[in-house]
């Protein structure tokens, strides 16, 4: 079996977007992703769409908005992890030699749909007596900060590092310059968690073409391998539950090093589900980036910023741009690749040449989720 | 790359069950299914669950039902083709090596959720302007009755076949050994289609575990294995389209028939999407079974029942067993496997070597919809 690349990606502006509609961002994420890949759009043999809450056939409907009706489209649903779903079954029929070029997309609008948290599944008895996502995440960072010491300043530095850095990316319109104070003045929503502790709400679309190696060669580019891939969803198990940690994104993470042959100290850089100034502490912990506890010091002195040794949401994650949900995953993809090929501009992270991305979504039970999924990628 | 086999299934009874989950569905099936392939639930590497409207992470819900949570689950949508998308994708990450063992799933409860025909998609215009379901195939049955002489009674005839093999099949609570005059004499829905034309509201689950060739060797059994397998969706185009036939069904066979190296002769039985009596003849016909038109002579002469040349839908299809959206495309899997290994029981279809299962599904515009899938098994 041949190796897989992403030969194109594109997006759409994430923005709280009401009056647009899936199909049209879509069609903006789509158009870039092809140019981006020097593809002609006929050549595009099989779409995977990643969405949650779109309806029926999502995907086909975007795919006639961009007017190329009848060829296959499969709709995926992992809750916020269903773009980088979409990736992933891109890389499996291509890896099955079934097909040479495939579209991964990710579309969700959110705006007009919700207001405020998003309201868990009516299913999760925890979710529907108050355990919400906001809540879920304060009880986390509350059992962290009496484990290791971290401080709500320390929390608030991650929100500014990453709207500073999504105030740099042009395809966000959530980027801000703000300082620890606008953190911690803004309104509480669960303490310790203030509002800009909290990722936005936002509308958007990603896309990714994804090829075989016979075509990466032929058409040319940049293209890169998509070295790993991990997928895993959570042990619903009775028992203490450590907070702290992440065992599903442990568990996804190791199925992608094993796959790339890589560790966690060959990873120049990530794209990790920070929807929550915490949960991006707890996922670079849960991959092995960082050893358990020691984001406190990392986060003191900027090792997760763009100029340190291991930038962490260089795009500006979900706290800089916004949840899409399903378009979330492929946009990750998105910056790995803009990053690995030098072409991030102000935010271009020095000598990335490996980069990963990290998605969980769903249930809010305990620590663990629905679906978590790590993505690694190779620079050329 | 190896060859792909299914080891074994199971279902849930279809019916009308208002008072079950979806996860206690789910769990007759899997049940079921492990048993039959004989393995270890542990031994389960990976799950594609196929479902319409079941909410978030559904797959998942049904795993932690089992018993089996913290393996990867993959949520897949395509409408009425869901399930046979759930097939599909397991099929590709065993081909690809990624796993040995994949559970594919399928799930839906119908109940309680809608009444009468199944609400087209909000952004369906033509839908939302009165082309329903019903009033879409009354215009097709229109349309072939004038092309080809069909009469309203040789539709009836397929309903009476199709719920007599329902009746013969103990997972359907729908079976019944009705008339023509029974069905002439149901309440119309949408002229010509009377109620026994249309498929009845169901809930269920189906399951079937996919596996490589080596564990096929291994354990034994009597795994059956998955020669074709085809994915297409509708064109959305402007101009005139003729009603009486289904150009996504034939594209979608024609990759499924290429797979497998077989060409529509060589097919003995399939279990085709049989929504509505009319829509039975289109698929067969759409399928290449049998030429256009000449469906009126086969329901005259009865080729298409289980003593008959080449019988269709001998499980009873969705006329005789409901339609429980995720679940159909599994369940039609399910009847090729008892068929091919000669276990249907009163139902058997002698010296079957070959059988094929087709879904279609999603926006009604025109003859075309959101996805058509046709997968191909062989007999031992």
């Amino acid at each position: 079996m041949g190796k897989v690349f992403v030969l194109g990606v594109g997006m759409s502006k994430f923005a709280k977007r009401p009056e647009v509609t899936i199909e049209t961002m879509g069609v903006e994420a789509i158009r870039e992703a092809v140019d981006d890949a020097q593809i002609d759009p006929k050549q595009i043999q099989a779409v995977y769409c990643g969405h949650t809450w779109q309806g029926m056939s999502a995907g086909q409907r975007v795919m006639a908005a961009f007017g190329f009706s009848g060829i296959p489209v499969t709709n995926l649903e992992n809750a916020c992890a269903s773009g980088s779903c979409a990736i992933r079954e891109a890389f499996f029929s291509v890896k099955s030699d079934r097909y040479d070029i495939c579209l991964a997309l990710g579309v969700e609008k959110l705006t007009g749909k919700f207001s405020g948290a998003i309201t868990p599944a009516v299913e999760d008895l925890e979710a529907s007596l108050g355990l919400t996502f906001p809540s879920l995440y304060a009880l986390r960072a509350h059992r962290y900060m009496e484990t290791y010491g971290l401080t709500s300043k320390q929390l608030a530095k991650i929100a500014v590092t990453n709207r500073k850095n999504a105030y740099y990316n042009n395809k966000s319109s959530f980027g801000q310059l703000i300082n620890i104070e606008d953190v911690l003045n803004s309104r509480m929503v669960c303490s310790p968690l203030h509002l800009y502790d909290c990722n936005p709400t936002s509308d958007g679309a990603a896309a990714a073409i994804v090829v075989s190696e016979k075509i990466a060669k032929r058409i040319g580019g940049k293209p890169l391998e998509i070295v790993g891939s991990g997928l895993t969803s959570g042990k619903f198990e009775p028992g203490f539950i450590d907070m702290t940690f992440e065992d599903m994104t442990w568990r996804a993470a190791e199925e992608a090093y094993k796959m790339a042959g890589l560790g966690p100290n060959e990873i120049d850089f990530a794209e990790v589900h920070d929807c929550f100034t915490i949960a991006e502490i707890l996922r670079t912990e849960g991959l092995g980036l960082c050893k358990r506890g020691e984001m406190v010091r990392w986060i003191e002195e900027g090792v997760n910023e763009i100029t340190g040794k291991k930038p962490i949401n260089p795009s500006g994650g979900l706290l800089g741009k916004g949840h899409p949900l399903g378009a979330t995953g492929v946009a990750q993809i998105y910056e790995l690749v803009r990053q690995l090929r030098g072409e991030a501009g102000q935010r271009q992270i020095k000598g990335a040449k490996v980069g990963l991305a990290h998605t969980r979504g769903g249930s809010v039970t305990g620590t663990e989720g629905g679906a978590c999924v790590v993505t690694i990628l190779k620079g050329p």
